[in-house]
């Protein structure tokens, strides 16, 4: 643990905006994607499940198609990094095995310690009103703010993006086959120079609207 | 903006994990909790909207109620401190004027340049199939995501807690008067020295089964 000073973060993510408009020469360093990456891996999820797929896209060919389905934003093709964040489509019990497997894998416990916690998921699943795509999508949220919050504060720029056709993403990038959704993207690289809304300021409601204390 | 190194972002996410017994005694600097509270405030969302409010639970006998409501877990009380991440539980247009007004009051941006965002995000909230409790708890999401990373780059040790009764927190802290919902729940504070999750290695799927390359 090295403790990091609070000022510098809130630096950073005071820094931090949603980019419109990408310089698309400028590409990240393989160290700083690799930290991002690395990020969201190790965000936290409910009952550790990470009901998530992150798809880096590469090819530009691909980024051309899925521009035409996020209403022709530039970002989608210009940014120098560009990730669909899915979600599970469901979650059975080959997922909550593959989860219980990795913790015996990783932590060596004995499987019938973990037969309580694989009961209480199995429970949640299959509780009545429980809607996975609600649940999933949550969670990937918190992933995306691991994403935005790294990037920042590395001096990496970015865009979360909800407005695409997700349904069509699905088709694009067949998800859907293997039993995921397209909840939001994700954009990175480096502002361009003309950013018309760079030097505009940060919009927030006043702290006492926002926190309320009891 | 004051780069982070990357390493110190990823050891300290590595370090983090979702406590479940904490030191009763220790309380967060003042300066520190300030800076998690500030960091929330700074989280991006939909259209900037921040459509929620941390309630901030400072009253132990509040606490106490809110344990029952959260299957007696001791993190809810024995904390440092206590946030209940509400979402906003409608999308009226006067919350998106609400919003519009701040615009204005902090970039002096003429009213009439608003006026295509306005009946955009108002055609939004009113379009077909619109699920406001669904957009509104992933913002939410992203906001606890900041509130976790910025805990762990300070040192500060945390919890986000999802088996809470929502609906019983909506009561207690008589929030759907105020036209929000409970949607998580975070702790924050510094780890037992005997808390029997904190030496255990972390669970993580492999990269290449989470991150998929096109």
């Amino acid at each position: 643990m090295k403790p990091v000073d609070p000022s510098a973060l809130l630096d950073n993510l005071s820094w931090r905006y949603a980019v419109k408009k990408f310089d698309s020469t400028r590409k990240i360093p393989d160290d700083q994607w690799a930290a991002i990456e690395r990020a969201i891996i190790l965000a936290p999820s409910s009952f550790g499940l990470q009901p998530w797929k992150f798809m880096v896209i590469a090819d530009q060919a691909l980024r051309t198609t899925l521009r035409v389905a996020s209403w022709n934003q530039s970002q989608i093709t210009d940014a120098s990094h560009l990730v669909v964040f899915a979600r599970r489509a469901e979650m059975t019990a080959r997922d909550v095995d593959r989860h219980i497997d990795r913790i015996i894998a990783i932590r060596n416990t004995p499987r019938e310690v973990l037969a309580e916690l694989r009961t209480m998921m199995l429970g949640a699943f299959s509780a009545p009103g429980f809607d996975v795509n609600a649940w999933a999508a949550r969670q990937v949220y918190l992933a995306l703010g691991f994403f935005l919050y790294t990037a920042a504060q590395m001096g990496v720029d970015a865009c979360p993006m909800e407005g695409i056709d997700a349904a069509r993403y699905d088709e694009i990038l067949n998800l859907s086959a293997q039993g995921y959704r397209t909840t939001v993207v994700a954009t990175a690289g480096f502002r361009a120079s003309d950013d018309w809304l760079a030097p505009l300021a940060k919009v927030r409601f006043p702290a006492e609207e926002v926190i309320e204390r009891r």
